[in-house]
């Protein structure tokens, strides 16, 4: 169970969930790992958030020009969580595999870079493809 | 709180691309609306699961790139609520300004036109810069 | 080839938000678009001499990053131009179909604005997607 | 200028995907490097032709969406371009900062690697935003 973000106050901006379901993060790792789950858990409630906000300006018939202002806030605050997952995933995985892969014999281990790198990169692709 | 789709059947995934650009809705009054309504409130409410997903996967720490994918999914989901909306909102409000602006006299009408296009183009630049 | 911009100065960037979406050509005459005309010009001129920067960037094995920061210059040029046309575009050809369908009989001049519209969202989920 | 790619035959287009990501330069020497080289110039040459086709296309009065169509193709190659620069910077300057920073003693190599893939992720992310 984390216990970080549980005495912490809730950023506000239509995250109703966070506080009924206080789902516990199983601690992988160091302290560190959990931190950034507590945030990423967080930041992904303020998501739910915000469409369901666009939910309710549908509902109501907002102007159409600012729902749109909305869903830009969404599609942004979406592409902020996969720029921090992807700059975690560059630290951890592709870094320990070249660092793997420099202990390994011949080609091996470089392989499984250039896998990983190449894996990323289609990621980022996709990102950028939406 | 909205019943109105509860009977119909909801369209299943990949057919965003077809309902962003193609089909109008024939009947301009209140029919036709409330049916684009439904449609915005469904393709809204499984973003909102996508989202929800999202959450489920960080807790179960399901490998980053997988997760990033589907962050891809659920950006290109917002965008194509978003195409929508702005063909509905280019359809009604923009032309209905054009032919308002036609019937007036000199300039007042075209200044009209002119800021509800300008007022467009600056939403599609808030969603390509997103 | 072109001459009519040779003499004046073009103006430097950062400029290209204000004039994607802001200020209207005053006069719809043959002047005005040719201002318009000299503009797109200058620059798609300005951005192929970002591209030709970028060839020389590569010869000279300049730091990856920062050719990456001048091909994220170069995209934005790219989009602003791309803006720019699409308002034109939207106070030109769509309005004016608004209005030559509202002094037609039945369905048949909103069939136009139909088109003109489907036609233009797909455009702009061709600039999201890229 | 650059007579370097002069006798190889182009790619011709719609390759660009399967350059973006995939193979590796097998050789980190500078064979390999200057084949890569010579392929991000024939890349780079071919966009220019693409703006300068964009600036025709404007002096022919070219139809807007057409025009729009053009510079979504140029936007998409400029992104291409960036990508495989991206894979190539993450699998030679990254790994090998994290090759290097595991055979130091303390914090100082894995801070080395961090602000790395700081810089690369802040790259990324100006590549989204445009």
């Amino acid at each position: 169970m984390t216990t970080t973000a549980a005495g912490t106050t809730a950023p506000t901006g239509g995250d109703e969930r966070s506080q009924a379901s206080g789902q516990a993060s199983p601690t992988h790792g160091g302290h560190g790992y959990a931190h950034q789950k507590d945030q990423h858990l967080k930041r992904l409630r303020r998501i739910e958030g915000q469409v369901r906000g666009l939910q309710r300006m549908v509902e109501e018939d907002v102007y159409c020009i600012d729902i749109l202002t909305q869903v830009s806030a969404g599609t942004k605050a979406l592409q902020s969580f996969a720029l921090q997952l992807l700059e975690e995933h560059l630290r951890h995985c592709v870094a320990s595999a070249a660092v793997e892969s420099a202990a390994k014999e011949g080609d091996e281990g470089e392989d499984e870079v250039d896998a990983k790198v190449a894996e990323a990169t289609a990621a980022i692709a996709r990102l950028l493809r939406t």
